[in-house]
């Protein structure tokens, strides 16, 4: 973390944006003990490349037993739905997205929302 | 729960997701009498298998005087809209998720939030 | 109301589903003198048995100046938008829901907010 | 304004509704010295009379250094996207809406938000 | 700034628009040591001009350790999707939007968020 804004309470706002492809999913887990970390998702979308075939993007994280749970963020195909708005999913680490089906690429974008200690939790502000 | 975030105030925020065919519903109905659950709804999509049909995804829950009511989340066509955002459609158990139409799979998913007792109500921080 | 989270602060969250068609208009105006109600709208859809033309959704209630004021909510058309998401529009009773155009059924859903008297007013905490 | 929730803190909220045809622009500009007024706009609709090419919906008002600016608000066209979300996009008078493409009518949906000068900020609540 | 809201706590509120085609990016870098700033994006759209492809709008910004990231904002197609909605996509200075795909125009449109520098951080209210 670059430290300019250190000094304010509440989160700092990064940007995030990944793309999957059938071979490669993305981890979000950052590796930071000074700092709480959150994604608040924003958009999935296709690229021009993207073959027009349904392409369902799953996330894999940790339900409230700490049991590993997997969810589909989202369904696109490029003729008919080429973006769509996930409207700030916020998603906590350990997590991992991955092509459920189809070859990709696809977009994943948001807010890496990063928090010291000190501050108010995640939970609070919503 | 893991109980890892327990010291921090407001609700924790974990993974949510289901599946829903034509013959199986999904009760959501956390048996926990130390905390507070809640879901925030965020998505549902379709499947490559699922077949091109018109899907109501209806949920069953309670009215303002403790009456059983039933509300359509959405209804979804692979051809034409295969994921729909609920941008946190706020569900409080207990709580009924079926197809009303359509043999699925059908796929929801959100953000599953626990709240200790000694917590801030949910109510308030929206 | 069940009056089972009454001591709570904030507003309750109940879940809100009614259905339109041509012939049936939806009144929200809850009878309740010691309560605040309001209506946090979030998903308007279609069904299998929805004629495939344009529907348009209405919702009649009052502006700033007390006026009768009609605004759409949304307009669905079965073959190309079976669902469309409100995002949380917020309306105060008393509003009248209705089909402007086609025959529905068409399917409104969202949340019901209650709040007791003594409580912090909405407008306070969205 | 009709004074009855004149007593309670934060602000209030109204419906608002408009339709722009091609030769009709509409203003939000409230004479109102004693309050402060602010749009939550939700929804961008078609009508059944509307024809069917791209509608862009622009609206008029003030960038940080007080210059005019126009923005787009949405692109409808009825055969593929016959209504759209705004989500919540928060518009300060003096504002225009009008067609900047098509002839209409397109409806625009909201919260028409009110606020005391006594109150706290329309900037800190949301 | 035209000052006429100083007084207030809070960030303010202006309007943000903004069209890119295939040689023009546009840079959000508000030069400014006074105040902080923030977009909340909330639409992208095309135009009757628009080319029917896909076009793929990116923004390029920083991560959370200070190095250069590029995130997908939407994909539109004229014809299938020709407005998408950001749900509040925030986006913090220094960054560049650009049409990684498509040759325009493109519209975005959002909100300007100005905070001085005594007043509460962006990053607690949201």
């Amino acid at each position: 973390m670059n430290g300019m804004e250190m000094e304010q309470m509440g989160p700092q706002n990064f940007l995030y944006g990944c793309e999957l492809t059938a071979d490669k999913d993305i981890t979000f887990s950052p590796e930071d003990d000074d700092c709480e970390h959150q994604l608040s998702l924003r958009m999935v979308c296709v690229d021009p490349t993207t073959k027009d075939e349904l392409h369902v993007v799953e996330v894999q994280g940790h339900d409230c037993e700490g049991q590993e749970v997997k969810a589909v963020l989202a369904t696109l195909k490029p003729s008919s739905l080429p973006s769509v708005c996930l409207g700030g999913f916020e998603i906590s680490p350990p997590a991992v997205f991955r092509l459920k089906s189809g070859s990709g690429p696809i977009h994943i974008s948001g807010q890496h929302l990063v928090m010291t200690d000190g501050d108010q939790s995640f939970d609070e502000e919503e």
